[in-house]
């Protein structure tokens, strides 16, 4: 009470040194495909998900849905369905880009130990609709800011996560069993990376560099 | 060289201390409408975008276009279009909720020194169609991607930012003048926050409080 100064303690200031260890996840967060078979530690899974949920949304109506995918004949169905929207993808690919292509590795469906299957709901009674009458694609985009955060959290905790997106989405949806109104957003491996690395894979393989940020930065 | 062991100094090791500060981050990322109108600290927009430009991208495509929004008149007719929305949105609830509704202040757009319009490229040659064959719109998710990690990298520099969606985004293009496979996927206010909260404005006001994780949790 020296002074008489009210210092508002609850509020955070953030160090130079998180800013920099922030800036450190953010290059070394990857979409990790190689993962070894291991369990995630226990309640590791609960805490990332608890720490995801913290994630904006549109008029406060939190609609991702989270589906943990265990048995192994959801697991396999969704496998099955990655390898044949993998091969049909292909197809579509000439010569040296094609034969590329098939030496990616493009999922860990296999090996990781946790699967995520994201949702989002289209209809969602949380939120009284604010904020989406003109943009309702932000309920989704509400969702991949939660999926957003998964990762980023799950990396800080040495945890890797891949998102595949070569998938029937219906089809998930259907062997999972969930409603009607529910649209898959992503589906996720989690597990602890095999290797780790600071460029993406996409880039190593020689598939697709990275270009400038000015090449996207416009002023009116 | 002490017993010839190898040590890669260069993969990261988060300490515990940085995961706590993490998650007070993602705690205290606040949907920001109340701006001071200062400017930002000269160089920091663009710190900020180039943190932003490390998020996940489908295939590495970054498909993230960003406008930087300077002239007042383009100002004024995306502020018209919030209004016009604004209101129209208000027809739609009854008695409380509507008196409520008007109540709520759901953008800092006359504010904020910085407005930024996040366009995600419908159709890019970046990536080469990779990872979204099935499932299109990943590349607005990646978009969302980079709008979180701009929204995060802010708020641990002390900056806030806002999504205003109330707008009607064809309207958004034509007056910022963007390419036909462009699609508005969020407008940014960004400013210094003019007070900091711990729990949304939406939940404060008494609109739509947050609810339990294990309601939007599931096994199969």
């Amino acid at each position: 009470m020296v002074g008489g100064a009210k210092v508002d303690v609850s509020k955070p200031e953030f160090s130079r040194q998180f800013q920099k260890d922030f800036e450190t996840l953010l290059k070394w967060r990857r979409d990790v495909r190689r993962f070894k078979t291991d369990p995630l530690p226990e309640g590791a899974l609960e805490h990332l998900l608890h720490l995801a949920d913290l994630a904006p949304s549109v008029g406060n109506s939190q609609p991702w849905r989270i589906v943990v995918v265990e048995a192994p004949e959801k697991r396999a169905e969704v496998i099955a369905s990655f390898e044949a929207e993998n091969e049909e993808a292909a197809k579509h690919y000439n010569d040296d880009k094609a034969q590329l292509y098939r030496q990616l590795k493009l999922a860990g469906l296999k090996e990781a130990p946790v699967h995520l299957a994201v949702f989002s709901d289209d209809d969602p009674e949380q939120g009284y609709g604010l904020g989406r009458a003109t943009m309702h694609e932000t309920l989704a985009y509400s969702t991949v800011s939660m999926v957003h955060t998964f990762w980023l959290a799950a990396r800080a905790e040495g945890i890797g996560v891949g998102w595949v997106s070569i998938l029937d989405p219906d089809l998930v949806a259907k062997v999972l069993q969930v409603d009607a109104s529910w649209r898959l957003v992503a589906y996720l491996c989690v597990g602890f990376p095999e290797e780790e690395h600071i460029d993406p894979e996409l880039e190593r393989a020689r598939w697709q560099s990275r270009s400038p940020l000015e090449t996207r930065l416009f002023r009116r």
